[in-house]
């Protein structure tokens, strides 16, 4: 945030193109992240504070907490899924409840929402280094969707232990899936990976259960949108089959993701609402033409019905562990309150 | 086949244009295989044995024997995993052998070709009939890549019954996977279901695992490329994936195909060779831009390593069982060898 501007990576424009959006309002700010500008849980969660404080800085001085309500509604209603944007959203209302007046309540806003960012940093740190031992000698990682530091500031969640193993010259080596619809697997994870020059491969979605079968995945480590009490996860389409597939090779099965990520209040993953996106986001893929210049293509003919669920919900059951900035926590309702309960005190 | 002329359906172009692709030459129709032209076992059979035929009409008299294993080497070496490809190959090298002269051999492979094709097409006709009995009842079919009439010529294989219980009137409803990479289940299934007007409705290759858990469907049918005397079956990448997912949620996994893609020779799924192609195919998408020209996007920066298996192995234990031209069979070696037994006898 740089003053009343909201700086955020356009997502939407990588690999092909490293944008800086700003966005000098909070209605700008969540429509950046409803038209999925940024997204990933931390990356959400942490523009949604920042929106909090734009709204927080514009809110006239009489209407202050009206204002404030309806800009927390407009955040809330952005995304459904990720849990780290009501955390956010409620941090900032908050800080706002303990705020001496209009003044005093923009700059308590703002610095929750930079203390939303920074703690956000240190925990995906402190997860990096948990991931450290469960890391396979001699096989590769395979990992779904982006849950590196685009989906959460700092280091990420399922890529952190991969970036830190490597500065520390382990050697290594990551399948990525394509995950579509939207292959954010194929153009986030990627183009991540590559920066940091850690070995990998694409694969194509249909490809894991294959390389499974073959014996070279040690570890499929992913992110996490929402985790439930009982430790069922809500995370991108088609982390619920590679679960089922991992298990089903007795290949450890890994969600890293911080406490802002776990939701107490959601008994299990049934009461996870799951977002079903536009049709065009199977129907389409985008990418780059020849001549350099960006565009959709549609595969199917015109017309063409498609469902296009986000996301899904793995079973705890499925779950090996999660990597957590309080180390590896076993997949398991008092486990998960426990860690919970920990963070709250 | 029209004269020394073949004649096909070219599926690179579907289902943005319909073209007919004219080959003159054993040479041309080798390389439509290659480049896939045509593809799905039943087609690359049919199309390898008119191969043959153009080979025989164009061969020498003096050399026409070495002419024609020289035709049937290039044929053989076209594509790797379809087993119809080698069945077909072998049938008119088989009739060549007793003709009395050459002009006699050229006659008789372009009948062995047309046989061929024609026993195809009885032969999916029968799996529509007895697919009819393990169709779901209020539940949605679940298929995988293309295993329709481009595919396998006729009915097609696991789209047969299908077919056909939508004539009778039978309410019906099909989800059918994007099956990246080359999306032949997007744009080469969704085309035929739409062309016989059957509901269905498309889905990225990562939520299959997610409508299974929701109980939406019934039965998972796919085709094959080559099925082993032990019933292990090499078919289109991310069909091992559904089979595990579908024993995972106690949902039927069959297997539609005629004897020519059974292998007697071939032990198990270990034997089966499988084709990895190039990287492309994964790091780029084919479709239509919005002004009308069809167009490949890259998804990823140039560069990115990909990797690319054409085909998986799903072993005999997951198959509940082979859809064939005789009925149901179980995916145990001494059901598929006493209906090889019959087939031969």
């Amino acid at each position: 945030m740089e003053g009343p501007v909201v700086c955020l990576i356009d997502q939407r424009r990588l690999p092909h193109a490293y944008d800086i959006l700003k966005s000098h309002s909070c209605t700008e700010t969540v429509s950046a992240i409803r038209q999925m500008a940024v997204r990933g849980a931390g990356t959400i969660g942490v523009t949604a504070g920042f929106a909090m404080a734009q709204a927080a800085l514009a809110a006239s001085g009489r209407r202050f907490r009206e204002d404030l309500e309806q800009a927390a509604q407009a955040v809330r209603s952005s995304r459904p899924t990720a849990k780290n944007l009501f955390y956010a959203v409620d941090r900032v209302l908050g800080v706002l409840k303990r705020a001496s007046d209009a003044e005093a309540a923009r700059q308590k806003a703002v610095a929750e929402a930079e203390a939303i960012y920074a703690e956000d940093v240190r925990l995906t740190e402190a997860i990096a280094r948990a991931g450290l031992e469960i890391l396979p000698d001699g096989k590769a990682v395979l990992t779904h969707c982006n849950a590196g530091w685009l989906a959460y500031p700092g280091w990420g969640t399922a890529l952190a232990p991969l970036y830190l193993a490597h500065r520390q010259g382990r050697p290594l080596f990551v399948y990525h899936t394509e995950t579509r619809p939207r292959s954010q697997g194929a153009k986030l994870t990627g183009w991540e990976l590559e920066r940091d020059r850690i070995p990998h491969a694409l694969i194509a979605d249909t490809a894991a259960g294959h390389f499974m079968r073959r014996g070279e995945i040690g570890a499929v480590i992913v992110g996490a949108d929402r985790i439930a009490a009982n430790g069922d996860t809500a995370n991108k389409i088609g982390t619920y089959s590679l679960a089922v597939l991992a298990k089903a090779h007795g290949i450890p099965f890994y969600v890293a993701a911080p406490y802002p990520t776990f939701d107490a209040g959601c008994p299990g993953g049934e009461a996870i609402p799951i977002e079903e996106r536009d049709e065009g986001e199977v129907t389409e893929v985008e990418g780059l033409l020849e001549d350099g210049r960006t565009a959709a293509v549609r595969v199917v003919p015109a017309g063409t019905r498609a469902r296009n669920p986000a996301f899904d919900v793995t079973p705890a059951e499925l779950i090996t562990g999660f990597i957590t900035e309080r180390g590896i926590l076993p997949a398991a309702q008092e486990a998960v309150l426990a860690y919970l309960a920990k963070n709250h005190a």
